[in-house]
């Protein structure tokens, strides 16, 4: 009973099972690979059906992390402050205001556990711990076309990691910024905050606070 | 004043303003090229800053889908219908639900306009047509590594386009589904609707009910 055994799990859980639909890769093929990524041409068929072409660009995997400035969630209100960071993203060509957020590390080739980036991803971006981490979201960021799949977790009882912090990567040059739930909410509004995972990570601060 | 007057808009104007952390593409060389993505290689620089090597993977856009079994606004209830597509996703190697969605079409080289796409779509996907279309919201899917931008649509007073609706690309397999708002809500809790577009849609359809 993969999503509850109730009329509406029955119903998903017949949605979602394998059937005809389901696409069988039969070849796979490395066109290019380039920093952490990789893009594949692979041939597709359903039973019975034709063979097509899809390209798809592999990725490790990704965190985000909703990062509020309490120390519990029963402290968590509509003033309380979220952490952000500013940063040019050169795909897009412009600066934008995200949730702090990062790819895993494919050091040994294995990527990265999701929660041990996002410790090393908060730390790095804003120099802060948390206390407290909780798992709140996974989701596909863009399945029509990549494989990237993100964890989005929630960090509470923030303080300053010190002077041994991490420390961005080399190639990144970002700032981290607060704003409350509330303003963060009202960026949303007014599109000055317009990537998918921030969009995600705001809406679950709201539940938080409505909760 | 682009994101308004009052002290927070004076706050993200300043924080979204081009500046010290804006960078400048210096060099662009197209790797591979497939379908309607591009595969580039970018040397980015900063001002005074040094040269970095950034992968971007070129897209022409997309759209999103919000369509609500309802007349207007005012008529939307958390027991109103959403429409959703079953499709299996060879990226993620799974079958999903999701909002009705599909790239631009470039067919004379520049990306098809953005609510011609939707219609197009929605029609393609779920058979239907809408007599109430609005724009609801942009966002980047995944800035750190393409550049696709997502046009969410919300689309009211839905009927059957009928025996001569457009279907969907012949390399297409998908079922239109319908759910509550409710029970899509209820879906996203349990795992079930797990990408990024889908969920940016069902929050928003949320906040329809709950205005």
């Amino acid at each position: 009973m993969r999503f509850g055994d109730d009329a509406l799990g029955a119903r998903l859980n017949a949605l979602l099972e394998p059937g005809e639909l389901d696409e069988v890769v039969v070849a796979s093929d490395l066109v290019v690979q380039a920093a952490y990524m990789e893009w594949r041409r692979a041939t597709v068929q359903r039973t019975g059906g034709d063979q097509h072409v899809r390209y798809i660009v592999g990725h490790p995997g990704a965190v985000a992390i909703l990062a509020i400035d309490a120390t519990s969630d029963a402290a968590v209100t509509p003033d309380s402050e979220m952490l952000f960071v500013r940063q040019f993203r050169a795909p897009v060509g412009q600066l934008l205001l995200e949730v702090p957020a990062g790819t895993l590390d494919l050091q040994t080739g294995i990527p990265e556990e999701p929660l041990l980036a996002a410790k090393r991803e908060l730390e790095e971006e804003t120099g802060l711990r948390a206390a407290t981490w909780r798992h709140l979201q996974t989701f596909f960021t863009a399945p029509g076309f990549t494989s990237e799949r993100m964890e989005l977790f929630l960090a509470l009882g923030l303080s300053e990691a010190g002077p041994d912090a991490r420390t961005p990567d080399e190639d990144e040059a970002l700032e981290a910024v607060r704003l409350t739930i509330t303003e963060a909410a009202e960026a949303v509004r007014r599109g000055a905050i317009i990537d998918a995972k921030s969009l995600i990570a705001i809406a679950a601060a709201e539940r938080l606070v409505t909760r």
